[in-house]
């Protein structure tokens, strides 16, 4: 029998992750590993890690992957997504706060953890994936992808291909009557790069999630003169500075100035939508695209990896996400291992008494903690049933729900608390100054401040 | 024999040609035209000639196609894309100046030459195309799009394949070093909405076409502080007025300030990249996919559309454009009647001889006014060959030459000239004003200004 072949299409967390479960294998001492390739978009790995300048479509004319703008720092305290086989304390040899800045300080503690010489052997650059198809016949998938780096296209057949190409990069834009005559920049939030842009102007951002809370502070904190967010069912909530207050849904726009529909309105100089992402797979065909809503368990894929369909077919990461880099890697040691014949799959009417019994669960989920525990235990699920080291996800998710009371105690303030490493027990330390004021987020700078022990605050405070 | 079956992709100016053919054939009588069906990307014919606000993705999550902004006027006399068949007068009704806004006059006439019930019948909008293959065994296409309307994608089988997707709407966007710390917008020419964005700002424009000239025209009549181009090989060289100036190659940014290969230096607010266009088209295979850059003869189209490895294929528009409507026309009445079989193609060898003989003559081309030539040429080549209606292409392009004149005496005040229709005799009217002065672009605001008859103007000139 031949060598099995596997495409891992997408070289970011997800796909990294992949790459990591099979490099893991090999050096477990499995043998006969399947031959891997993994084509990503981009000229580096990382995914919507990967900061660009750029936006639209990038330099070889595909869409711009990446949502990360500049002055980003973590939303959620960096315990929630330490890994049991690499700890803080091991990257940066010190104790850092728990909200780090993302792009400089957390990427590199990401890609910290990974073998670049090892990995890297597998991805092929600047390799957007045209079209797949499989062949019920010889049980095949047929890749093609266009390589920029020759200008040609490549085609290739694998036994599996995992879908690692994420969910988070292709913005969902609803109209609003009038914004074509708008005469300011009207963007989506995956094109914000730079709060600095949008100083000293009255900003309007229409949505009411992670987007909105986090761009609406940027804004706030790099001098907007007044940041408004617009939301369709609920508030947000937060106790806002002054500066920043929520309109329920805008109706319609006149020149410069939003209508609402509590009959209020507004002049603006910018409008960002943060409205969201489309699940967008323009590489597939209908009998192998997932075709799902932002949600903690989208259906028709069994253990929230395998396609019902076609269960060769592997997505990664479709999930809304508490956890991040801790369920891609429970998914993909999981597929490792499906792919391997180490756990055999069971047939289709099993895959789908399993699916309904999560899918039954998570309707019924009432309330953020109960989401939090509901993807906790998807994420158990999954790691009891391979090699993974052993990590503490139970406790993560106590400090993912510690997290959700900080915000609403103080938004501008929220990350100037600190927690307790599950995997070390070291405590984080704490921000030397208030975050509205840290306002250079390279890592040297960061580096360099001077971080306050957290013991001396837990007597003070 | 079954029916012939013809997919067009794309309903722009150059998909609405081909449309126009057909039908202008079945009025004249053919018989047993072939099976039509027209797939289109936006949700409206008229390609880069649909205004949207939008930039980057559209609602369906495709890249955006048009780079059309707001008071964009024509940047070349409308007398050189008049149609013999469909006069100015006839359109409007009275004599308009030769410079009119673009997307509200010209659009208007343009469109309102389609004739939309018998036309539409063959379109199938938010398709866009996903994937083309070709059989040499059965000789036929198999072409699947994903149609946005049901969600679900559709495949079907062609004997021929029109690609009238354009080429000007996948950026070209280089990189400047340090552009990544800019800390202001930075723009492609596709993504130009609004000049009054950039109202009080200093512009940077890196770019020496059209694009940079218009664009960087258009931000100082709504009120750029300044406004700098910057040329790689030569300035453009008009007589900019003040606040407006040339610099070379754009060296690299520090901050908000760009640094210049003369050595000299300037903070900006926006940096607007108009340097072109890519071919992009990721829904063919290579074997069936044109590569050439922007030029009036790309290499490998007979007859400047059929494609050399598989004459089946047919490239409507590919060429830089002085002529564009009319090219256009002169394309798809030539391939109709190609495709109908009352022209027969020639052998491989011969359609090389052909091309390599428009090539010696493409690369020998010494001036504007030589490729203006060149280009009426070619155009008169094909009509040569069809029953297209008789039009004075020569004339028009004596026209074009007369607007290179125009610009080089006057890049702010050029569409103050008028000129004499080609078609009709008629002379066009003057604006009551100064173009700079003219800041309301929409149909009802021209259209009810005193436009001066031109007699009066040619006694006083």
């Amino acid at each position: 029998m031949s060598k099995q072949k596997i495409a891992i299409l997408g070289a970011g967390p997800s796909g990294l992750a992949q790459l990591r479960a099979f490099e893991a294998a090999r050096r477990a001492g499995v043998q006969d590993l399947p031959e891997i390739v993994c084509y990503e978009k981009q000229s580096d790995i990382g995914g919507m890690w990967n900061y660009t300048w750029r936006t639209g479509l990038d330099k070889n004319g595909e869409p711009v992957h990446g949502s990360m703008y500049r002055y980003l720092w973590s939303n959620g305290p960096k315990e929630c997504l330490e890994f049991a086989d690499y700890s803080f304390d091991e990257h940066f040899g010190r104790a850092i706060p728990s909200y780090p800045p993302l792009c400089a300080l957390l990427k590199d503690y990401i890609m910290g953890r990974i073998d670049k010489q090892a990995i890297f052997k597998y991805i092929r650059f600047e390799c957007p994936v045209r079209w797949v198809t499989y062949d019920e016949g010889t049980e095949k998938f047929t890749v093609t992808v266009m390589n920029h780096k020759t200008g040609e296209q490549e085609t290739n057949e694998f036994d599996h291909v995992v879908v690692a190409t994420g969910h988070f990069s292709t913005p969902n834009m609803p109209y609003f009557e009038g914004v074509e005559q708008f005469p300011g920049r009207v963007l989506h939030a995956h094109d914000f790069r730079d709060a600095l842009e949008f100083k000293d102007q009255n900003v309007l951002l229409i949505g009411a999630s992670y987007s909105a809370e986090d761009i609406g502070s940027q804004c706030h904190k790099y001098g907007a003169k007044s940041v408004t967010i617009s939301y369709r069912s609920n508030p947000i909530g937060f106790d806002w500075p002054e500066g920043m207050a929520e309109r329920p849904l805008l109706a319609h726009f006149e020149g410069n100035i939003g209508y609402f529909t509590d009959g209020s309105s507004k002049q603006f100089d910018a409008i960002i939508m943060c409205t969201g992402y489309l699940f967008h797979f323009p590489f597939l065909p209908d009998e192998l695209r997932l075709q799902t809503n932002n949600c903690l368990y989208p259906d028709n894929l069994y253990k929230g990896v395998f396609f019902q369909n076609n269960p060769k077919l592997i997505y990664l990461g479709m999930q809304d996400q508490y956890f991040t880099f801790n369920m891609f890697d429970a998914q993909a040691w999981y597929a490792r291992d499906v792919m391997l014949g180490k756990i055999a799959l069971p047939g289709v009417f099993e895959r789908r008494q399993d699916m309904q019994q999560w899918l039954s669960r998570h309707e019924a989920l009432a309330s953020c903690n109960a989401s939090i525990d509901f993807q906790a235990s998807y994420i158990r699920d999954l790691n009891d049933a391979t090699d993974y080291p052993e990590f503490a996800v139970e406790k993560q998710a106590d400090l993912l729900k510690e997290w959700l009371l900080h915000k609403q105690e103080n938004i501008m303030g929220f990350r100037e608390n600190a927690y307790r490493s599950t995997v070390t027990g070291t405590m984080a330390s704490k921000l030397p100054a208030r975050w509205l004021d840290i306002k250079d987020d390279s890592l040297e700078s960061f580096m360099s401040l001077d971080f306050v022990e957290n013991k001396t605050f837990d007597k003070v405070d």
